[in-house]
């Protein structure tokens, strides 16, 4: 096998949150010969489990069925074979990204336990989606203990672990169904699950293992660790988790003639290590050198990056080496609301006759509402917001904030109120980049991929914001494309991710470029938006704080 | 003439800021027999003088034709007196209320410059009615120059003299236009020109030389202050607006048989000294006692009180001997924004759904957006609002701050936002009373009025965030009732206003009554609400100022 060979193909797939996609990809180049998406049939459970509606779900649980993803394999692939008008021996490997930590409890040979029948009404018996926010009691503790314990893997996480990780999840089952919890052999990330499914063979890999399961400098949370949390889940780590890293790009092993049968791919083609959808994405967006940072911009941010030392940046989300590709660190940090931000104005504060306005013209409410404050000078609505309507992921780690308008008059219109949520998230994406350049670990170059790579309006404030050139992916399906990416590495076309990335990514460089004066006059605002941030996020007021609070007491009275 | 005469009946005229309406009342118990009203022609002129149309008015200017004032007296009088069925010879007396401070240069004789043909085309010659906004630069000056030189009568108004105020726009004129200026005999209230129109006589009130022609201890600013804003402006206050003045209630003169033939009214009756709107509605609410505040709610609030004794209370608008009734300190303080922070919302923020929603149901968005969110528990919603959409007039006197909403998430609606933004201007007015209280000068009574005095769900809460009972006016035309009690004790049925109010005035007493537990609750919000305030208006954060800042260089560039 080699980059050569250029009939040679590489089959991708991404697991996001509704549905999965394959695309087939040329190795020698990394062209996108076709695609397919697959929806999962159950999305998100999060109110009845399928065929036992009478199990209420409680309040913030997302939970997934594991028949879904197998449905992405058995129909995206083919379908996305087909159209590309590839034959199967074509195709030299296939890899996977899922959506993390996307997490469920497994037997020794990976059946899910939800499959089971006596656990087909046990909600702790599912996958829990990465979304799922039941566990945050759980998250609290783990937190505490270990600054208590002054646990030196804390520091990897900004301090914090979520309460969307394999940990405080694993904690809630326990605690909530013990018998689940014993009867879990495993507890494995679905982007590990689904390359069992593949392969006939557990792995696991190093990137899931350090964002999302505190595997830090070779070891995991010590029994005494988590036996100080509760005895019974001592041997949680090492009885359920632990097992020999993979290193990302690795190959898993080969495709299984059960996985052949479904997929309609030759039986014995190579399965890469399994990968994490925004960090799989930085091989696609050609981000992998250090210092190239990824903002995969949607709802919400997640941003990537490579350096080639360790440095505690505040309020990452995570710093794992290995953890995008080998031997350099991989940065994680995010945003937790962004895209979202913008729909909840657009959607639900914007009157009737913008609507008609926006049906006359033919475009999107986002669309009129860009339009109409495009051209108006920086600063001209006399507003700045704090983008916290999802709470604060990076710098603050802070998910008990909520959003600030500030600079309101009674000739604010709606358009000048979404420009300024626009501004706020890319003061925001400003923080983060100004805390990496504090802490040594400068950002050279800033590549977008994402539903709002498309989105001209948002990109340009953000240029003018970021006072940088922005360079965009070229793939509208760069995640896949990452995959079928470490699918050629894993197979032995190319000598590592670096290079597949270097032959087979690629991004629009200078895609949008800074207005010298519109920036300048953003560092004005951005100085009054800092000001908030710091006033409202780090200590000077707990105003936001106590509002939580009081909301909360007041809707459990 | 007595009161036991119990056919008498007085006319009381209230000019707004878009039409007048007239109003006859019965003296011996102040039942209202009938109304009318007539609309200004040409309501408030901002763009273009009618009949010069090539004269483009700069922003924030707001003039009025005195024609329009005459038609109110021409139509809605005798209108009102036909609608009542009762006959000219039973009216004693008129009585009359007016925006302030709305003022006009005029001729020795009252003639409006503007009406003599060599100024038809001159903005300057006009009336500026109260919200011309265009004086803040002479303002600013007026301040200035007061704080350098210590004045004193400065702490009766807050620390502040308005851009809205006499010598503002006194100024201006000299500045911008120094003939119309130099033309100027009279620099007059529209209050007290309208009472020249009705007896041929000019007089002064108290009132408005007291609250906006910064008339103290029986004196104006001196020559030596004036002469130092400008060489030419020194003898503005001795010769064109210095006139003895006249007491609340007095009788101004006589009706002349001009007037008496353009109102249908008989010749020689009564016509009561000039009044301001909110000032004399305390009349018709009998909070004329100390201690009783009335709020005047609609738009804006207006707040007026009296008190046994002088004060400074820190933000007051204005604390004048006699102000409101003879004998006491009156005491006015203010919110520039409430209803129209409401209608902002309303109008500007709701979607299509909510639209039409409101209109299956038959009610205004107002009011589904009450009903929506009247349930909620106390800070169910999470938020608090700064109600500075239109600066703070009471207790910080500072326009250039601007409205904060904080506490957002992706699930906050908009009856939500409309809730917090009811309740902001509640703690608002709670502000202003905890500032009277902590002066020495307690508001034992809570009495509303004005357009919002229908709005249940508004009152509600501000019973619940005062934690006090709220008494309501009867009437719905209480200005104009209070002019009628005014024109009665003028006359002489009653010996004071005092006496007339509580006769003829009326008020619901405990109309709406706080909830223990809401009030408890809102405790909490007001000290959030109090944090803000203070952080953002005393001087802990500029950011409000900076962004208005950069908004008007952004927008002048």
């Amino acid at each position: 096998m080699s980059a050569n060979n250029s009939s040679d193909v590489v089959i991708g797939v991404d697991f996001g949150t509704l549905s999965g996609r394959a695309v087939v990809v040329r190795v020698s180049d990394g062209a996108e010969l076709a695609s397919a998406v697959h929806t999962f049939e159950h999305g998100v459970v999060s109110t009845a489990l399928p065929g036992a509606s009478s199990v209420v779900l409680p309040p913030d649980t997302a939970l997934q069925i594991p028949e879904d993803y197998r449905a992405v394999l058995g129909n995206a692939v083919p379908k996305a074979l087909a159209a590309a008008g590839v034959a199967p021996e074509r195709v030299i490997g296939i890899g996977t990204d899922f959506t993390a930590c996307t997490v469920l409890p497994t037997t020794a040979d990976g059946t899910p336990l939800c499959e089971l029948p006596e656990f087909a009404d046990r909600p702790h018996a599912y996958p829990k989606l990465w979304k799922h926010h039941a566990a945050q009691r759980e998250a609290d503790d783990i937190n505490a203990l270990a600054r208590e314990r002054g646990e030196t893997w804390l520091a990897r996480y900004g301090g914090r672990i979520s309460a969307e990780w394999e940990f405080a999840k694993g904690l809630q089952v326990l605690r909530e169904d013990p018998e689940v919890y014993a009867r879990a052999d495993r507890w494995i990330e679905a982007a590990d699950w689904i390359v069992w499914e593949l392969c006939g063979r557990e792995t696991r890999n190093v990137c899931t293992a350090g964002y999302k399961g505190i595997h830090q400098d070779g070891a995991w949370p010590s029994r005494d660790y988590l036996a100080a949390l509760d005895p019974r889940f001592a041997g949680f780590a090492e009885d359920k988790i632990a097992h020999p890293l993979s290193q990302l790009g690795a190959p898993a092993g080969r495709l299984s003639a059960r996985a052949a049968a479904r997929t309609g791919l030759p039986e014995g083609i190579t399965v890469a290590v399994g990968n994490v959808d925004a960090h799989v994405t930085a091989a696609a967006a050609q981000t992998v050198e250090p210092g190239r940072m990824l903002a995969v911009m949607g709802t919400s941010t997640c941003h990537v990056m490579n350096a080639a030392t360790f440095a505690e940046v505040p309020g990452m989300c995570g710093a794992v080496l290995d953890g995008i590709v080998p031997g350099l660190w991989g940065y994680e940090a995010g945003q937790s609301g962004v895209g979202d931000i913008f729909g909840w104005l657009a959607e639900g504060f914007v009157p009737a006759s913008y609507q008609r306005e926006a049906d006359d013209l033919g475009v999107s409410v986002h669309d009129l509402l860009s339009r109409k404050s495009a051209d108006q000078p920086v600063g001209g609505h006399g507003l700045v917001a704090l983008d916290w309507h999802s709470g604060n992921r990076s710098v603050l780690v802070d998910h008990h904030l909520s959003g600030v308008i500030a600079g309101l008059t009674l000739a604010t219109r709606p358009e000048e109120v979404y420009r300024a949520l626009v501004e706020s998230t890319a003061f925001g994406t400003r923080t983060i980049l100004d805390a990496f350049a504090a802490s040594g670990v400068p950002v050279t170059e800033f590549t977008v991929a994402g539903g709002l790579k498309r989105n001209a309006f948002v990109l340009q404030i953000y240029a003018d914001v970021l006072n940088r050139p922005l360079h965009v992916t070229d793939s509208d399906q760069a995640p896949a494309l990452g995959s079928a990416i470490h699918a050629a590495v894993a197979a032995g076309a190319y000598p590592d991710i670096r290079a597949a990335s270097a032959a087979m990514g690629g991004a629009t460089r200078d895609a949008v470029l800074p207005d010298p004066g519109r920036a300048a006059a953003y560092d004005g605002l951005y100085a009054v938006y800092t000001e908030l941030h710091d006033h409202f996020g780090r200590g000077g007021s707990d105003a936001l704080h106590r509002l939580r609070a009081i909301r909360n007491q007041s809707l459990t009275r």
